[in-house]
């Protein structure tokens, strides 16, 4: 009897060895495939460089509907279909202007960009004084007296000394998102926020911003990190300077838009889905490179690792690239509202939206016993730079699916360099470097692999 | 009895924990200084863009020395020195050309550059037929009587498939590194060798080679990775073409050059050294950005650090600028031998030269006993993405210190996009990111902390 057992154990021992051998073997051939392919690096050189910007409800959304519905139908995929999604449709108009006149420093223009959703300043731009402040107390402080007909300027920095990039930008996204609310309760008649940058360049960053309600919609810019410096400097000596800026942004009608959706049917379970996505639309300056052209590419990519390798999977593995993100996550919810609809079974879904830089882990949305089940696979990921599996929040499209009871996970990157092209002009295709960004392709492909082949249900 | 060894475990224990969050918090002062300061970027600036590239011999390495040593000079440190470093002295002379004309294609000009310290090519250049190989093996199948007086042309890549840029430059250097030699030994009359290189574009990328002393000295230059490919492609069609290429390189006499060398002097062991260092030289095209100002401007910064945050060391620690990392490493040599001659005791020595990008970890040369001693640090640096403690090799210049009794450390890099910038043009202070190399500043910094609290000697 004791031998047996013995027997047995050696037994399963051997498979896993053998098991976790052959998964060796099937990573190393995606990894491989990923490196030395230019499908995917190339797609992201046409959505970036041929439709460029592509803010929702634009022409330039619309393009890269098409054009990623015709990548996905070209790779002779089971399945390839949209999912319609009703979406704002908020125009930059022609680009704004900006100067600061200063009678000790002269006058001087500066960069800006207006805040995703703004609404725009009178034909003839706005001029007022500048008031400068950190946070929301100390505008509480000043109050109506001396904030009524002024432009509020907030300057808090994203804080380098953080490790964390996306935790310093969290800690001050608050003055892009409600400035300019908070700034109205006072009488404010315009604000002006530092770029959620990183870097000293001339650069400046957009982003959404909110109106609540309640009060009046005054228009909000982001001004360059240097440009901010200067003009903290500025203001030291001359309180009594004039900024100037004229935006020209509007909303046209709601338009029809689309999530693009491709699968590969799974040959056992063909109504069990693991999702991978990114998304489509991006901020209209820039080419939407890394926020999140990679996010589509990548998850076009997996699809074609699975045909390339021949892996045929036992579940159905879907590609979803989603409309609307950067303003009110339409397509997001619209996803999730389906799934819920048509009680879709999901084993998991997986989005990139950290940009193309080297991947270092995932961040899962689960319970911790099915985390300690995918931590088990964490070897097979160590020889590629994959170390760090976490608890935590997975992504802004597919966080809408929790509560459905499978894992919503987030590919984690090296994102020291991300916020230096964040919602900029600086956004481009040549700031993504080809390696860095199969890696993450091959690294979600693992992820999806693993999943489909010892799938947690 | 039991009581008091339960009490003493208890003690320990506490004063263990006690240890591990102040060398906690230690550490992250370490990374918050370094994150946050721009000493060491504008060093690297100053370094880069109004030093420029500084191949050892030549005007702009001595203006490196000087400035180096200035600039530990006014860091008031207990010691700043020299150490005499006789140096070879090749020069690459006016920009070289190069060009192909075939009888189908036309002709058409290419982007070259002449490897180090091979010889020129007579003034009128060399002009001659090409046979393209892939590796020695061919060679010496084709033999006397197909390569006399011909170019070869080695076009074997780096393997895109390979995850470690590192081992795939290890793969494909035989080409640049003797591939003249191994020509010239069936007559060949020059060399072109495919750029070591992982991106697609027109830059060459330079390095040294070596000649072996028996045989002729045939000139040998690096070709882009496009025009290696066009090169390729044309030969398909037509073998006859005609490579022309000119060079107008020489060695002038060998010149007196130095390594740099800063030191905090340790409190309780003044004469035990932790070296960190850098190489102070670099190719001439270029600016030697990360390859390797950082190196060099990351070794100051340690110094710099442990002033700012008022760490003082028991041990002495050392900053260490090597000259002639790129030819003949005789300031590592030099180095190695003084710290002989001179019975030098050190602790460790550390050595960045991965180029600024996202430190990874170390790789150890050291026993595999003092490697399990040092991994009770790892959790420490986890928090900052420093995952990979290895065993390996250390460095090119601190390696000569081996068989001295202490470990020889490497710091490991993201090195995906290493060698697009690497030996050419494009290794520029511009493709440097803050951010990422004083992460590399402070995982030094935190290794030397370390090595310094809890010397393991």
């Amino acid at each position: 009897m004791k031998k047996t057992v013995f027997f047995i154990v050696i037994i399963f021992s051997v498979l896993k060895i053998y098991s976790q051998e052959s998964d060796s073997a099937v990573i190393r051939s995606i990894f491989r495939e990923a490196l030395s392919n230019k499908t995917s690096y190339k797609n992201l050189e046409y959505l970036c460089t041929k439709i460029g910007g592509r803010i929702c409800g634009s022409p330039q959304a619309a393009a890269a509907v098409e054009w990623s519905k015709q990548v996905l139908q070209q790779m002779k995929l089971d399945t390839v279909y949209l999912q319609k999604v009703k979406v704002r449709h908020w125009d930059r108009g022609e680009k704004e202007t900006a100067s600061i006149s200063s009678k000790i420093y002269g006058s001087k223009d500066v960069n800006i960009c207006t805040l995703g959703e703004s609404v725009g300043t009178p034909i003839a731009g706005i001029t007022a004084e500048v008031i400068e402040v950190m946070n929301f107390d100390q505008l509480k402080k000043l109050g109506k007296k001396q904030l009524t007909g002024k432009i509020v300027f907030y300057n808090r920095e994203m804080d380098p000394k953080d490790y964390s990039t996306f935790d310093a930008y969290e800690s001050a996204v608050d003055q892009r998102f409600i400035g300019a609310t908070e700034a109205a309760k006072y009488g404010a008649v315009g604000v002006v926020v530092r770029s959620m940058s990183l870097a000293d360049d001339y650069i400046p960053h957009t982003g959404i911003m909110r109106y609540d309600t309640s009060g009046t919609n005054i228009p909000a810019v982001a001004i360059s990190t240097k440009d901010a410096d200067m003009l903290d400097e500025w203001l030291k000596d001359d309180y009594e300077l004039l900024f100037h800026f004229k935006t020209n942004c509007k909303f046209f009608p709601e338009t029809e838009s689309y999530n693009v959706i491709g699968e590969i049917k799974g040959s056992q379970f063909p109504d069990e889905i693991i999702a991978v996505g990114g998304h489509l639309d991006s901020w209209d300056i820039g080419q939407g490179a890394h926020d999140d052209g990679v996010g589509t590419v990548q998850s076009i990519e997996v699809l074609r690792l699975f045909k390339e390798l021949e892996i045929k999977p036992k579940h159905t593995i879907r590609a979803v690239l989603f409309m609307d993100e950067e303003s009110a996550q339409r397509g997001g919810k619209k996803y999730a509202a389906l799934a819920r609809v048509k009680k879709e079974k999901h084993i998991a879904a997986i989005e990139s939206d950290e940009g193309g830089f080297t991947p270092v882990g995932f961040s899962f949305d689960t319970s911790p016993d099915t985390l300690n089940m995918i931590n088990k696979w964490k070897s097979l990921f160590l020889p590629y730079g994959i170390y760090n599996f976490e608890k935590g929040y997975s992504g802004v499209d597919i966080h809408y699916l929790k509560g459905l009871g499978f894992p919503c996970i987030g590919l984690s990157t090296d994102s020291q360099r991300y916020f230096d092209y964040h919602h900029s002009a600086a956004d481009t295709f040549d700031k993504v470097n080809q390696r860095e960004m199969q890696l993450g392709s091959a690294a979600m492909a693992t992820l999806v692999y693993l999943l489909d082949k010892d799938a947690i249900k």
